[in-house]
């Protein structure tokens, strides 16, 4: 018997219709011969009520009592879907994070899985049961208390499970239809991918094309879960959706995958540094310790013992990134003469595994935006991404003259 | 250190509001030098949207998903309060059935309480908790499945935990400032009572004062511990609400304490049934199976070998009633020669501990319903209690009239 999990976001179980029809999808699949754990979110709008009320209530809250009660809304999807199940015939129960037991460590509204054993669902299974169903984002910490697992909390949750029954596949149910060459609403070319391998997807993730959490790709990556994206909206079918992969499943990969782009950088130049070693980590130490997240990083050529040190940062950090440098220099730890923000920028990236074999893409990429007349600000390349900063006004027209080069409207 | 548990009901803790208002209660009350437990409901209303979800997704549920949706309002409850503790600077946390653990039985929906371990709070009290907030209504089985209380199961998860924790009073804040020695829209002379004895609360319940669950009192009674039934919405104050106590702490209790009425009663006469040895038990062991809770009986003199039986049972399940007398009568297993419903009832009671020791309170009793031309149609006593059956056109003068002769409106 294989295994199954399926998880359904908000808005997939916004109400008792749309419960329905995410049950239809799951007896579907136990039709097809899988045992099936299903990973719920709570109601759209829910967990929103019961963070507003926990703000509200205490703005420095224990975050211990914020899990105990934001958790209490997947909870109830749990039971009505296990409820909606029964009533179509489908052995199934509800389990809560500490029932599974889900083990986390002890990092309240941000924990980390540390365990699921399999034992207490796989007897259910042995049993006859067809379908556990999990309320997701939530754990159990080694004090017994309930934690949640933040961010993409429920995502993570269903790769999780995958992981450990060893599941076939885990779909996740969202709103959009699958993963696409790049922002529909930017470029009307964009088309839906079929397949894309773990380490494109964590690319075009962090980058903003907002369908995963980084954290559960992640996860699936390291245990090699295929992944399949899809939208509880769209007819059911075998073939829907984009499969997140490992790279060897998929057999002719494009050289340029998709293009991402970020709205919100900021561009920070520290100009005329001193050049000395350890430099780099006198600069980039305080601006982590002030939770800056710099993203792209570039240094001029040293010239008579100076350079200048260009790095980029989601703009609502850049008050704080000048206050860490200020204060760096007031300390003595590091000398510039100048710190030039520019906060009218964004990044555009171009993503794909066959940039690895594949020479030349960024020379083919700037060649496109040059002849757009789009000048480049920062360029920054990794293995299978080469990213740009231009100015905010060029990003929809370099988009799409870099998904018209790369053809991606074409399978 | 002293224990002292507080329930909040469902409009005491309707919003985030009612909850710090709610708060400064339970801080007055550490203040005054107690390790406080504080049982909460959930918010009122969201049971109610609860519930209705799992009906309409499932007409005929599976109790432990019911319970499992359920019991999350009450957790959402416990937490907030904890934090507007915290917010107080008053050391307090949440714990949900299961972590207590508060041990039930495995009747879903309507589970029993079998234990209260006291350790895991008690430790938290060591360590300088000063108040365990506890989401009521709710506990685990022994199969580590959620399990709910059903039915004034907040008011017992109160007075269970200050049973256990041996706590010098379990405080019950609702929407009403007391226990009245009848019912103040019926009977404007209605004085709140200071104090009351279990048996007679008991009795008021049952009848209709519609302030404690009998469950709870009973419980109470048992464990012998001091219940204050208090409202949320009136002044703080070491007097307020009414004490429900063993009847040996009042001084000086009153003959009669409270009038009750029912206003939903039927009478139903068998007429010339055979009177033979078992017949009660062949006439009322099918009413109990058809789910009909017969209140008052009384057989008249039998005569010739044939009796007429009158009992009284709740307006709604006369049908029911009927059903049952006449199937039991076609299976031959009793005879009558014809079943009289009379629909137009009420019962009016008065309750005392003192009737124990003092005669003609029911002679006095009926001498007033005949000054004021109500006639009476059933009579029942029992130790502090008697009631009578009249036509329902007469209930309100009857509750004023009786509420009169005892004089109870002099303290």
């Amino acid at each position: 018997m294989t295994t199954l999990v399926m998880k359904f976001g908000g808005t997939s179980v916004a109400n008792l219709d749309r419960i329905r029809r995410a049950a239809k999808r799951v007896g579907r699949e136990v039709a097809n011969g899988h045992n099936v754990i299903v990973i719920v979110s709570a109601m759209s709008g829910k967990t929103n009520e019961l963070v507003g009320w926990v703000n509200e209530t205490s703005p420095l809250y224990d975050a211990r009592e914020y899990d105990a009660v934001v958790s209490s809304g997947e909870n109830v999807t749990a039971g009505l879907m296990a409820l909606t199940l029964q009533e179509m015939d489908i052995p199934a129960r509800s389990w809560q994070g500490w029932q599974v037991p889900l083990k986390t460590n002890s990092a309240h509204a941000a924990a980390r899985i540390e365990e699921i054993p399999t034992g207490n669902i796989d007897a259910k299974f042995a049993e006859g049961m067809k379908v556990a169903v999990v309320a997701g984002f939530q754990g159990i910490s080694p004090e017994g208390r309930i934690t949640t697992l933040g961010r993409g909390g429920s995502d993570t949750t269903a790769v999780a499970f995958a992981a450990a029954f060893g599941a076939v596949r885990c779909d996740i149910y969202t709103d959009v239809d699958g993963v696409y060459t790049t922002d529909p609403r930017i470029c009307e070319k964009a088309r839906k991918l079929d397949k894309i391998a773990f380490e494109e997807m964590l690319e075009l993730a962090s980058l903003g094309a907002k369908v995963l959490q980084t954290r559960s790709v992640e996860l699936a990556m390291r245990f090699k879960v295929p992944l399949r994206v899809l939208s509880s909206f769209e007819e059911m079918s075998d073939t829907a959706g984009t499969i997140v992969c490992d790279e060897e499943e998929i057999m002719e990969s494009n050289v340029v995958s998709g293009v991402a782009y970020s709205r919100d950088e900021a561009k920070m130049t520290l100009i005329s540094v001193a050049d000395r070693p350890g430099i780099a980590a006198a600069i980039f130490g305080p601006l982590a310790e002030a939770g800056v997240n710099v993203d792209m990083i570039v240094q001029n050529i040293s010239e008579e013992g100076r350079t200048d040190m260009t790095f980029s940062c989601p703009t609502d950090q850049v008050a704080r990134a000048e206050k860490a440098m200020e204060d760096a220099k007031a300390a003595g730890d590091i000398n510039f003469r100048e710190l030039v923000s520019d906060t009218n920028v964004a990044k555009v990236s171009v993503v794909g595994i066959g940039m690895r074999s594949h020479a030349g893409v960024a020379a083919k990429m700037f060649k496109a935006l040059s002849d757009d007349g789009v000048n480049i600000k920062v360029i920054t390349t990794s293995e299978i991404k080469t990213s740009v900063l231009i100015d905010r006004k060029y990003m929809e027209l370099a988009v799409q003259a870099l998904h018209d080069v790369f053809e991606l409207e074409k399978s």
